[in-house]
């Protein structure tokens, strides 16, 4: 793939055909002021490129993307199949989505269409087809955009032609009727099917739907999402098989399995819009960034759009304060980013984003704080081309999966408290605030370059998992896993017999009851000579080869076991039955972190992170100050470091202001 | 009726077609560990039994009853009705129920046919009369099991079918248009209909329904529901008529009128899924206790359904900690259940209630609590054989009617806080903590052998009422009103004249204004020369021949009565005209009984229930400790009991431990 | 226009109807016994008065029409158009009205018509005529009442003729599609229409819609109900030219610009059902008198419906306690009302309102304290006839819009607990605690007899705005401005260039930043030495000509003006970049008001209103004690003034009850 930007990518979503072309020329001008390098054109354009079916008009994007190359800037072009006009959403029955309740949604927003509209893709598919042979050897052209946003607004769709689809996908899973009858439980309240055609979707119904239909139903409409980016990508790589493609993920969306869409993107990229005003967002936005680097087995990413500011869909929707949205950008970095770009360049004037901030707002002031902190970032990424490309090298883990997710979350569980992200996050700060670097892999990721391996409620066991998480202890890993670990297989079908299932021999452990707790309460535990509460989740566990090394202190429970640990070949796991306070659960880690010899770079005072890059011989140490106080950080004494930001050395120690940053190498 | 199982009825749903064959032995030998005597077979069999339509699969039926039955086990054999094979609802366009929005809801889930739906009956009446007749003459067979939970999930429907059948159900009950125009008051906002066909349904409209359309509608759907009972009763009853047939219901289901249901059930049966964790269990329940053996006329009931720990479809599912699902099923049958059933047997592994509780849990562990509380349970009712058939014998009753229920709770009303069933626990858990044995008794019942009767808001005032109550206090009864009263006619019409209406000269008071409290609103009220506060509601009473017993102190109800008595016949009739604070109701209603010269069999401790059935010759006392702490229940002196559980006398006194019980001869 | 009542209305709406012939004999007894001296008639009658299409049936209303004459109770004739009949429904398709998500709504309640049916239209219009033709000479008819509170229930439709017509009503405005793209800016979201049937209404859509869309939606859905008000009063006015013409406003209701309505409305009315258990009841709803009474530049209203007490469609529907229907009554008055009257006569037996208060209660009694205070209210009114027709003399005025209003509170926006109306509350409350009378006047609106002129959160400045209050305060007024003004255009584009746009050279001031705080955020700040919390929202702002008077002390805006004032020409313009709390807010606006020499005609106690009327020669003072205690009114040592309700003189000071009042000329 060529990349002829060797520096880090910077820049935003630019739609100069909201503007008149008098106001590209001062375009132009502000971008380099700003360092900008690399925009993303034409995102939701179509209805200006096809007027009409099958005719296009290029003239104005021909125009700008000349004048931008012109002004060395490249451009990440799109598919521009984000929003089809007006006029497809009229001549064509098929393309508007149905939502649960039936009811076919209207147009006059963005991205109405079902995932599954055979109008729709073909209409895009010419427009790609179209696009991409008319720009295929501009120079200016360096990246494929492919849609935008995949899934957002409309991630899932219940018309009758997703219904048909659907069995189709289903024959290809299971092939009879019979595995899927199995696979389903069907004779669970006379739900047994005797024909393909009898099967509907999960639509609105009297009562609880099956959750295998749902959890297939999830899965089939992540299929259908990732299908629509592989059909635009097919078309791109078939005319210009040197560009690379990429499409901007929202997090870790839960609609659609990202790791598997991302074994298709040459690079990923993350739109990112934390609230600045949530107390939790500087621990749970690089949760997400570890995501985005663990969805390509650690290669970076590109931070494809953020707000400079504020955003416009909040109920409230906060400002980043002064230097907010530079402490951001460079925790992006610390975890993987080699770009930082935003929505948008130019404030809109018109439509359901005018009060969505920009790199040049509705003022058009260059003075503004907005315009001159995306200035200052500009110039300071343009000395630190030497970051891109480089990668992290974590001793710790952290185990992510989609069917886990959509199936852990379902109706009907023993508590709808307990949420996978809810225990994600929570295991993921812990270690963030231990500063011990995290990756994010998926369930049928290799392991052994870990040393520490966590999967907060491993509620479904898919097939290799056992054995994967089994070697890795085996050959000396530390396995953690939290509590409902080892109920469901792959269908969401319980496992026979005891509970944690798959997972018992690994664990020693035999869980004879759940025991859910309510909201507010807490039950009492007793863990190395002190006390601590726990809320959420209890369990009666019964020890099966495992120590005990805490136990409950309340109810039924009292002086049964509530952590343990098992010996397993060369390594440990760790079983947590549970969800500790705070304060112990980060007690738990660290001991867990000292017994592995994982220790952050550098020591740092609380409220400050650290992170690292690597290149094969240099080592970047990343200090971000997240609280409101100065900080200082002490640096070893024999040690001199540089300053890569103020390009100068130092040594013995550094003053943070809040908010403040360094990068050292 | 035949019924030759002598002892209480044990045992739970047993879904066997959902695990192989193999288990079926397994299942025996722990059925028969348990003590279970009966199960409740096939209930949402209907897609195995029927794979197309006409064509029916009864080898696995065949093999499991006859299994039982060699292991002494009876059947209560479900008519499997419940839910319609999918294939049914594909091919009838007509079975699916419509909610109040127009919604043609889907399936995959249960009970999903419109009460109304030709096809869904005629499909229905088949598959009852091909069961009845195959099993007729089985010796397994002892109770049919109707259905399941009607109304559950699809309690009303909205179609166009719905809206024919009501207007038949219209014209059958007004015979003319004129009639129906009067009582429903429509030349109120031009609803006057001139044609039967005019009338709708109430669909969702721009503004408030026709609140006596409402009501009838209500009244329609609970006569469309208790319909398809009688249809399947008759069919059984035509082939069977020696075997006793019953139908499981939910509570006081608010849809259907139970007492009218019961009139054709041979034993009421009860599912019963309080929530553990909720602080008023322990009194709410037994209300429901009490209202199923008031359904008819004081007969014992069936505790058909309960769990054995935890349920599935809660928010949070708490389990039934140590010894809380036995003292639940001793309560009701102290309440006067004949029978102590589980849903269900074993967990299943697949579908929406895979996390429900059952008998024998996931693991499978004849060691777990679960089980073992089971069989405890189950050895311990094999002592109990005696009190089958035992009643109770109650001085109190309180006044519950559906008609009541449903138009009290209607829209528009002067308080939305004011709800039935919060007046009912009110007034029934006061007397529960006096240890006052209640029955729940309909408006039409016959009050002779009652000295206390009480009446929370009886808002509707029925031909009849007025007659029956005026003639139990003329006899001497106590009479306990409650505000709100006497205020509309059968049709939800507004009474000419003063309020309390039909009540007015029993009561002896004129109200002249309603005054509802507003949320955390509180009155102060003086009775007996204290001061207590009161909630919810107030009214501006005028005495006209009544005793004012309690006036207000607040607001410019300030000096009017709260409270008053009046002299009727031999009897008093006592009016409430607000919700007094939890021990001021307490006191009022003690002293009520202290007069009627009403206390329970033995003086307990606060926390302690207790609660009698009687034979012809002998009183069984139940004695529960709902509380946290051991609790000493004194004996009369003089007195010798027999512990019917340990089998052994007491005398002296009793020491119970938390949650446990004791049931003395 | 004629109008031979020289009093004050007095009376109600008047459901004769309902109710047997027998009654009416008792009704007019009572009525005169109460004061009344007009009635609405017929305001829910069409399905009485047309049984059949084009057959219509006038007995009973010819009967009381007569009957009420000769008991001199004149007729406030309504075109009984607000509810079409049953069998009108049912004939004709397009009636019932459809919503948001495509669900045509159901009928058995009232107004269930989308307003641009045409087959309501023509049923509506042919039973106007037939009314007006029949009645149009009758003695007892002084007013035309059209239909009843036009949108209530049905303010909106997304049926298919409204889309049509919704398409033809744009093409009208904007003549081209080019206007129209420009105005709604739909190269963004590619939403780009190439023909005017692609223009869809804003039905539930996957993300936000086009917010000028919306506006435009909201423009267009007030047109059709202005355009039924006006079909109706056409055929009116052509029968009976005389005869004023009026229909029942709903406060300043959001669906309908009632300044626009009522340019053809001959008087106002106004239905008034404030909250009696709110404590804001007492400063919003005199904000809403001055409202009504603004629409037609000063003139006065009727208050043609309130409730003697209780209404009945609230959660809690709070009774009026002793004196307070009174009170309430009195401020209408003092706000411009020429007439007192309620929803409804005798309360209803049946149907959705039977627990509305009415004159006559279920009860029929004559001495209960509803009657009693109706015939007290009736009877001192009579008293009161030279105050028909006086008007206030306000010299501050607020600024009301309703493009504003709507534009405002869209999607989207910085923050969506800045709404309008709870600005407009708060600067009219602190005004009213000030006792400044206000007039609340539309943006187009001569401001010239006025010395302040507020503006809360002018976010819309349409075509003249700017140079209205530029002239203004050119020629000396005093001009009050709050945060978030001059943000958009008339199609809520927001402006090119720095905030606040049109309004920048007015107020001296540039707007960098738009800080809009969190639920529960407080910032500090500082004015004349005193420091103060605010909330909602705050600005980076910056003078351009203005002064600061107040800045802030918190987070980044530290230092940066808060409250500014510029002087332009002779007069101020001040402006408040937040929402100060109640005492500074009260404080800023108490000194301009001593800047400008404005001051209540007597000084009074805090929770005594005052409030004055004025015919050519005379002063009417009007003293409201809204508070709970007894309150003196100190009056100027030199002045007699005479007690209109005691009808004697009164000097020196005046002690009013709690609830009581004075009216003083």
């Amino acid at each position: 793939m060529k990349d002829k930007l060797t520096g880090i990518y910077y820049g935003g979503d630019y739609n100069p055909e909201q503007r008149s072309e008098s106001v590209w020329q001062e375009d132009m001008r502000l971008m380099k002021k700003a360092g900008v390098n690399f925009v993303s054109l034409g995102i939701f354009s179509w209805a200006l490129l096809e007027p009409q079916e099958g005719v296009y008009v290029f003239d104005w994007l021909d125009k700008i993307i000349d004048l931008l190359y012109e002004n060395k800037i490249y451009v990440n072009l799109s598919t521009a199949t984000a929003a089809q006009p007006a006029w497809m959403t009229c001549k064509y029955d098929d393309i508007l989505p149905v939502n649960k309740d039936g009811l076919k949604l209207s147009y006059a927003s963005r991205q109405s269409y079902c995932p599954n509209s055979p109008s729709y893709k073909k209409g895009a598919a010419r427009l790609v087809r179209t696009i991409a042979s008319r720009y295929k050897d501009h120079p200016a052209l360096r990246m494929w955009h492919i849609n935008n946003e995949f899934g957002c607004h409309t991630a899932e769709c219940y018309c009758d032609n997703c219904a048909q689809t659907f069995r189709e996908w289903l024959k290809a899973r299971y092939l009879t009727l019979d595995k899927l009858n199995a696979a389903w439980g069907t004779k669970f309240w006379s739900q047994y099917y005797y024909s393909w055609d009898e099967i509907c979707i999960p639509k609105t119904s009297t009562a609880f739907i099956n959750p295998s239909m749902t959890l297939d139903y999830r899965r089939f409409m992540s299929d259908s999402l990732i299908n629509l980016y592989l059909e635009e990508k097919k078309i791109v790589n078939e005319i210009t098989p040197a560009i690379p493609v990429t499409t901007n993920l929202m997090n870790g969306f839960k609609p659609i399995d990202y790791f598997t869409l991302a074994q298709d993107m040459d690079i990923v990229a993350l739109d990112s819009y934390p609230d600045p005003s949530d107390s939790k967002t500087y621990h749970n936005t690089p949760l997400q960034f570890d995501l985005m680097r663990g969805l390509k087995n650690g290669r970076p990413f590109i931070l494809m759009e953020q707000a400079v500011s504020h955003v416009n869909w909040r109920p409230v929707n906060a400002v980043k304060k002064p230097n907010e949205m530079r402490l951001m950008s460079y925790q992006a970095m610390a975890h993987g980013a080699d770009g930082i770009m935003f929505f948008q360049w130019r404030q809109s004037q018109r439509g359901a984003e005018k009060f969505h901030s920009a790199m040049v707002s509705h003022n058009g002031d260059e003075n503004a704080r907005g315009f001159k902190e995306v200035c200052q970032l500009g110039n300071e990424l343009s000395l630190l081309s030497e970051l891109k490309g480089t990668y992290s090298n974590n001793k710790a883990a952290l185990l992510f999966d989609y069917d886990n997710w959509w199936a852990l979350d379902g109706e009907c569980q023993p508590s709808s408290l307990t949420t996978y992200m809810l225990l994600i996050e929570k295991y993921y700060s812990t270690l963030f605030h231990l500063n011990i670097g995290v990756d994010i892999v998926p369930i049928n990721s290799d392991l052994s370059m870990y040393d520490i391996v966590v999967a907060p409620s491993l509620y479904m066991t898919k097939p290799g998992t056992k054995e994967l998480l089994e070697s890795f202890v085996h050959h000396g890993g530390t396995f953690v896993c939290s509590f409902f670990s080892g109920i469901v297989d792959e269908n969401d079908g319980a496992v026979y017999g005891a509970y944690p299932g798959l997972l018992t021999n690994l664990l020693g452990i035999y869980v004879e009851e759940l025991n859910p707790l309510n909201r507010d309460e807490k039950y009492r535990l007793s863990y190395d000579e002190s006390h601590y509460s726990c809320t959420l989740w209890s369990e009666k566990v019964h020890l099966r080869g495992a120590s005990c090394i805490g136990h409950y202190e309340s109810d039924f429970l009292n002086d049964s076991p509530a952590l343990t640990v098992n010996s397993f070949g060369c390594g440990k796991a760790y079983y947590i039955s549970t969800l500790p306070e705070d304060s112990l659960l980060e007690k738990v880690l660290s001991q867990i972190a000292v017994e592995k010899d994982i220790s952050p770079a550098l020591s740092v005072p609380k409220g400050v992170e650290i992170a690292c890059r690597y290149s094969d011989s240099k080592q970047y140490i990343f200090l971000l100050n997240h609280s409101l106080e100065d900080q200082f950080v002490q640096l070893p004494a024999s040690m001199t470091y540089f300053d890569m930001i103020k390009q100068q050395t130092v040594s013995q120690g550094i003053t943070l202001a809040s908010k403040a940053i360094k990068i050292l190498r």
